[in-house]
């Protein structure tokens, strides 16, 4: 397990894009909209991880509901695993939540599932798994 | 820069380190309170980052103040870099805020400075730099 990506949520990706690239030194590698999501993603390469800025393309989008609640900020992290079946039995069983138990198509070529923020410390955490 | 760490204000380190023990699927490496900073802090290893679990000691600790507002989650991002004063020189340049300009001592053997969030999308951004 390793920190595959960290999930922003802005409100615009034009501003946050520009922000990122003087903090973090260096411009995203893609953008890519997952529309079941209602988000547009923005992704940059840091070390080992991810950074994703995530806007919302509705006002029904979670990001969209997230940033109306808190503001922009960390939304959720997502950690990579090799077998996402295997982890959310083994998670399961060690008693976690889950939001929705059957994993989905992601951004960036990829398995996701997300856990209850309230079974991990208000930290809403996903599993991802590269597509094979 | 990589993501050195993510940091992740909790009630209770008693309570979490069991938590995150089952949900990482491995135990914390070591355990370190900051006094100057009013946390105790408790480390995993992930991949080539970490997760810092922080309980505030007291109720002026700024922990307290951001779960006593925010509740239990994400606290913040700590950027590992090279050179924090090359850093903190180049950010300034790029028109970024920083809550102090001057590098303390943190925990794990680091040295720390911290952004305003109002400068980075409502994220609280570490830089940390290991000390020499």
């Amino acid at each position: 397990m390793k920190i595959e990506h960290l999930g922003i949520a802005v409100k615009s990706l034009e501003t946050s894009d520009h922000l990122f690239a003087r903090l973090l030194g260096k411009e995203n590698y893609k953008k890519e909209s997952v529309e079941r999501e209602g988000v547009t993603t923005s992704f940059y390469e840091l070390g080992d991880s991810k950074i994703e800025l995530l806007e919302a393309t509705n006002p029904d989008s979670p990001i969209a509901k997230f940033i109306d609640k808190k503001g922009e900020g960390i939304h959720h992290i997502a950690f990579g695993v090799d077998n996402i079946f295997d982890e959310i039995e083994r998670l399961k069983k060690e008693g976690f939540q889950f939001i929705s138990e059957e994993p989905k198509d992601g951004a960036d070529n990829k398995l996701v599932v997300f856990l209850h923020p309230k079974s991990t410390n208000g930290v809403l955490v996903e599993l991802c798994q590269e597509k094979l």
